[in-house]
């Protein structure tokens, strides 16, 4: 067979040659911008040519600091176009970390959205070796700033040239990207994807078993290109010739909402609580979001209460699993085909799982005594392997905890049921420890975020005399709504065993949350620390 | 990112673990036997360690000849699961010619199905070096045989180990099958498929914008696994978990549609004889093949009547290219999103061409000035290039013919229109010159078979005094219904430029065919070589 490398530029070019009118559609500050993928192409090529004539070689890494748009889609094929390495930088992470992830991938050059210029400009003396900031402004000219030197992204196209041939023999194992998780302590750990992982996981994107995602979808990735890639959609939308639509800086549920109607989206994908959110939105107007044939929900555990509100609109929900080192998808919650007599409750129950593993990945499930058994109760940790899984974080110690004997060590405590579907009972960290048994945080929680009355829920382990650690809830009200301690109790106590139950159910008006909308569990321990020691 | 090598045993794992209750269903003598994808691993890992107790080595070649069945896909995985190389023999070449592929991919051990120990017995004397002969028998005991030494399947796998673990971290560009193409001349041309081909190829499969084969499907390959693996269907439907349904040997029309409507087969693949066959079929009797939701048709250009037949039935008809080399899937016809509101004469049109590339390929198509506008007109060879495209004929002078520059010479002529779909015209030594200008041979048959009287058409050129060469057509009429010459040109004369049309229509009983079901035009060629020069 030929030994022709997988490789991301060749990903573009089908879509120029097969799809030239499919479009890009990116709500800008102007409004809704639209493109072709011949423009994208001819765009794109522009980008990588002046990247050159900047001086970026191959390997170079080359950060960005954007929302979702077409340009930092531009970004996403320029660059590893030309053998760079695409950095896509969390904007919401601190400026001290920011500057760190700069400093650790030694950005060579920045893309940066107008509305980052601040942040870059507050660190600009701590990250000494980025040589060029490239401002994707719409605005004629650049605007005022300390950064230097400082180009104007359009004008800089304008120099490029439209036929630049991309490099496509490269070794398909080059860097293609890289990403920091956003740790919740200590620096940012660096993954680096490769052209081969990113094709592959591309593939597995299509499959129509996992995400089917088609060139008949109207995609929109609502996850943010600075996270995972957005898992990964904007690569395998543009093989496929997918409408994609980029929903921009700042939206809201009701912008999401709106975009979905009006631009006939058939699949988006976010987080749960960007979920939680629409739902919110679709409860107050309506919207005819007929079009929508699926939403991918990954980054957290989705609650079943949130799956079964948008069944029971029409909307298929997809339960899904994956983090930055698995590019990210792994898992994915499809029922098999025997599984579809089942009955509405049965389902809703098979489609709260993770779900189980997509064609071209393996696992193990270690707990206490080694591999668990597939009884959808013993719990232990996920561990990965496959070609689009990373082999360590770069340039860190801290690989050695996550990465042995060949397989990745997730930190996510499972449970595996007799289908092979597994659920995420709760993180290593994070899983309760009472009296010698294990309690799943995430567990408690679901089970209140089913409360008609609870928007969102955390549940903690707090240190504790005698049992080691304790569950204690902490819960958010929906609003207009009214629920007492006591009722939640009663709520639970049929769902769980009694040594399970929360020890303490705190009202709060919000859930600290990470850059990427993750419950901040952290700070909610840190909080409640002292909650047994001082009370009892 | 981790370097996992793709492996083909790995595809069988994934059934295992999470389709055990699958089934692969199999048309045997003595009636319908099914085995469960449980029950398939176990036996591949028994005959994969029966194959190590044989002394078969890695990188050993193992040859089967056998039909579509659940042995013949204990095979498929048992032989690369130890690192050895299927050569998946086709039963229909010539003893010479089995002898000779026998011989130069050097065999063995040969897995053989009872129906085919006279083909062997007769060249016994021509194979010294096939060290075991396997019988894939139902009966308790080997029946009578010269071969030796002989070998039980059924008695075989008891020997071998339930729990054998398959070798995996080999190098994925390791070969895995070897396929011989039916040449019309010469001696057959050996293409070797390795792991990584096999498992990007059965992605491809995967796609939803491509066969979009699932674990939600029941796929029957028609198409003979001695065929470039059955097209790569028994990988991919392990590894999702499909449903196989496999025809086994001698199965007639009738055959065919009993087993779609009994086993709800949703996908069935074969080449387009095998269709004009079922269409006859079910024009005298009524099958219920509601369950059908595409037939994937391929090995040869499929006359627009038969996709118009079939899509009239309700069955959508699925027209793709591909050819031993190219694993085969190249080339697949799809409508693309904004191409569903057309005419269904224009849909036709369209599904009557093979396709655009999937995923993965990359085409190049040379005229006689390079490369050739997409205009739907002009004809060039139609060149790919890809993963799972092979580089080379094995051990072969002949394969400097085909493989230059990086690129596969399909040897097919094709026009490309303005949305990158391809239609084959013809073979670049079945293009008809006439007068300095291309007649494409099979434009005009398929022309001739749309005509309501005529069962199948083959036009070839035939050398002639004056134009070089000149299209005669050779046609045969369906049972029950009549034509005349003079009708045929009516029905010709407004579709064609007049110089196009055949000098001469003759009415044939048959077309000869390849062991594969295609034309074999050169038998056709040399009967009406001296056509021209005798008559005129």
């Amino acid at each position: 067979m030929m030994n022709v490398p997988l490789n991301i530029a060749t990903m573009l070019e089908r879509a120029e040659a097969l799809f030239p009118k499919k479009q890009v559609i990116s709500r800008m500050k102007s409004g809704i911008v639209r493109h072709t993928y011949r423009e994208i192409g001819e765009r794109t090529r522009r980008l990588a040519s002046a990247l050159k004539q900047l001086g970026v070689e191959i390997g170079d890494r080359v950060g960005t600091l954007a929302w979702n748009h077409h340009r930092h889609l531009e970004a996403y094929f320029a660059i590893p176009g030309i053998g760079a390495v695409l950095h896509t930088i969390n904007i919401r992470l601190s400026p001290e970390h920011i500057a760190y992830i700069i400093n650790h991938a030694n950005d060579r050059v920045l893309l940066i959205d107008e509305d980052f210029l601040p942040v870059i400009e507050n660190i600009k003396n701590e990250i000494p070796n980025v040589q060029a900031f490239i401002v994707m402004t719409e605005e004629d000219s650049v605007p005022e700033t300390s950064l230097s030197p400082v180009y104007h992204y359009e004008n800089l196209l304008q120099k490029g040239e439209a036929h630049f041939a991309f490099l496509k023999n490269m070794d398909e194992n080059s860097p293609s990207g890289i990403c920091y998780t956003s740790a919740t302590t200590g620096w940012p750990k660096g993954v680096v994807y490769s052209h081969r992982a990113t094709v592959l996981h591309s593939m597995a994107l299509g499959l129509a078993d996992s995400a089917g995602l088609s060139e008949t979808d109207v995609a929109m990735p609502v996850v943010p290109m600075f996270h995972v890639n957005a898992w990964g959609l904007p690569f395998a939308a543009v093989w496929f010739g997918t409408t994609l639509v980029m929903p921009g800086a700042a939206f809201t549920p009701k912008i999401l909402a709106e975009l979905m109607e009006v631009e006939k989206v058939t699949l988006a994908a976010g987080v749960p609580t960007v979920w939680l959110g629409l739902l919110k939105e679709l409860e107050k107007e309506d919207y005819d979001l007929s079009s929508v044939k699926r939403i991918l929900c990954g980054g957290a555990a989705a609650p079943k209460g949130l799956i079964r509100a948008f069944e029971e609109r029409g909307i298929p929900f997809v339960h899904a699993y994956g983090m930055t080192e698995t590019s990210p998808l792994v898992v994915l919650s499809r029922l098999k085909s025997y599984q579809q007599h089942l009955s509405k409750n049965e389902k809703l129950d098979i489609r709260a799982k993770q779900g189980f593993l997509v064609p071209g990945v393996e696992m193990k499930v270690i707990g206490k005594d080694g591999d668990v058994s597939w009884n959808g109760t013993e719990m232990g940790e996920l561990c990965l392997r496959g070609p689009w899984i990373a082999s360590e974080y770069y340039h860190d110690e801290r690989s050695k905890e996550s990465f042995r004997d060949g397989w990745l060590y997730t930190g996510d405590v499972v449970t595996v049921d007799e289908e092979g579907f597994i659920k995420i009972v709760d993180r290593t960290k994070d899983v309760i420890k009472s009296g010698g048994e294990w309690i799943s945080s995430v567990d408690l929680e679901n089970a209140l975020m089913a409360h008609e009355a609870v928007f969102e829920a955390a549940v903690v382990a707090v240190p504790h005399p005698e049992w080691q650690e304790r569950p204690v809830a902490c819960v958010v009200v929906k609003e207009g709504k009214t629920v007492t301690k006591d009722e939640l109790y009663d709520f639970l106590r049929p769902q769980f065993a009694k040594w399970w139950l929360p020890d303490e159910i705190v009202f709060v008006d919000e859930i600290p949350k990470t850059s990427v909308g993750k419950f901040l569990k952290t700070k909610l321990r840190e909080q409640l620390r002292s909650y047994f020691t001082n009370t009892n």
